[in-house]
């Protein structure tokens, strides 16, 4: 299959950087940074979660946040969907993309969504039935695909059953995540070489944090290996409960940067994306931003101006 | 020819880390820190420079620190040289092996040496004879080979040119070094394909800056295309003046877990790394270290216990 030479980066900086963060952000912010996230070329953008208030209650506004962005020309906007109710609600809000997540290791969905695997996989069942009759997409997150808080490492075979699983409900883009920064590029280049052998009509993307500084270079590993969508969030916010201080998400300015450096379009106006990370700052100011960016400036004769 | 899955780390921070820190560093923690480097399993170790007391104030002290360092078991300690009288005094002091560098941009050349590229490699061949004649090492670093704060890009025939002026007076260790973390992983391959292919008879290192982020996925674009030395310094301390606030070298301890969680030995004790590190932050309390690992406990289940 020949890949063409750019990538996809998508934005998850208003869904995953802001849910563990205490301070919640007022809904007008919310909308004005994906507003700004839009401006900057992102074509896809997470802007929260349906789900309980009780469970993320900075995501009680996402219908609000929602109704206001719905619109937005040439934007993907997506929302993070745990159950058939949030899907329900989620499609009622004009959303036109949903992703449900569940993780590979049991002990980690037992403690993060309180069900088995197995019972993750009923409800995604249930939620493609509805997402399909409603004819909008329907992306699937495999959280800890690259070790876990609890279990430590996973084993290949544990994610490529998972995979298949997915896959067998007729999921079409199924995301990799590496919940918590365990990753390193040679296990990256491992899994994403067998998922994509072995899954050919998958489109494969990739969701790392920075935890332990390996999310640029595992990026790059997976990028050799044929993947061409990369989550983000600007700033590197989004740090791991189970990893106090450490960083978060890969953040979008340095992965633009890297792969524009390198000659590869993101579609992404970096400078812009600078701007919008030091309104970020304005936003956040008690959360740390840790992307490299965001203490140094583009070099004199960089790819972009 | 086979590459053995091993890399050398070498560190520098107390060379380069230490270089433009203004706060005096004491005698006594210079050496009690190069000591505990070695402890660590580093097996080479730049320890200063003999340079002029004016020029780095920071080195006013290199001959005890020579002195007291002298005779580490099992460690190559190493010093920056600018001149013969620097080689001189060095091999005085015991060391075994040296460090020349020049620019290969004209305009950093002048402004860091206030030479020429032609007066530097004049130099450099009086002191090659004098390391010659005393049966010691001598490595030469060829800065700005990514990118020049001046210049801005650096184009490949030059930096070809500069490596072969340089074997040309047979010296067999070059290091490429980026200068103020203009690589990236593209333009890596790149230059160290060219240079390993046309110079099979030079052994190769790298001196990241992660200025921009970009230092540990350079790291590994370069291991990838045959390179097995890397200079890097704990804490990633070592920022460059011409980029305030941005990230310095390379952090030792995010290099070897990057190595080591891949499965390539680096010989160094990653625990007693991290130890060391804070034992620098104490030394130098107003230097924020930049490594992901000071900010980041190990993972459960690292390859590193």
């Amino acid at each position: 299959m020949a890949q063409r030479e750019c990538v996809r980066i998508v934005e998850v900086g208003p869904r995953d950087g802001l849910q563990n963060i205490s301070q919640f952000v007022a809904t007008e912010q919310k909308i004005g940074l994906i507003r700004r996230l839009a401006d900057c070329g992102l074509k896809e953008i997470q802007i929260g979660g349906f789900v309980h208030p009780r469970a993320i209650p900075q995501f009680r506004d996402i219908r609000r946040v929602a109704a206001e962005t719905d619109g937005l020309e040439d934007v993907k906007l997506t929302a993070l969907v745990p159950n058939l109710r949030g899907v329900q609600d989620a499609i009622a809000c004009g959303l036109r993309k949903l992703i449900f997540f569940f993780s590979i290791s049991r002990s980690h969905n037992l403690n993060n969504v309180r069900r088995t695997p197995e019972e993750s996989l009923a409800a995604l069942r249930k939620i493609r039935e509805e997402t399909l009759s409603a004819g909008i997409e329907l992306r699937v997150d495999l959280a800890t695909a690259f070790g876990c808080p609890f279990e430590g490492r996973i084993s290949e075979d544990a994610v490529l059953r998972s995979v298949e699983k997915t896959a067998n409900l007729g999921i079409r883009e199924i995301t990799l995540c590496d919940t918590v920064g365990f990753g390193n590029p040679r296990l990256v280049e491992e899994i994403v070489r067998a998922c994509r052998e072995r899954f050919p009509e998958v489109v494969f993307g990739m969701h790392f944090h920075n935890t332990r500084g390996l999310g640029l270079v595992n990026a790059f590993a997976a990028f050799q290996t044929g993947i061409r969508i990369f989550d983000t969030a600007l700033g590197g916010i989004g740090g791991c409960p189970f990893a106090p201080g450490a960083s978060g998400n890969t953040a979008t300015e340095d992965t633009v940067f890297l792969f524009e450096e390198m000659g590869i379009p993101t579609g992404v106006d970096l400078p812009a994306l600078l701007e919008t990370a030091r309104h970020l700052r304005e936003i956040l100011p008690d959360v740390p931003l840790t992307s490299a960016l965001s203490r140094a400036a583009l070099p004199r004769g960089a790819a972009i101006p």
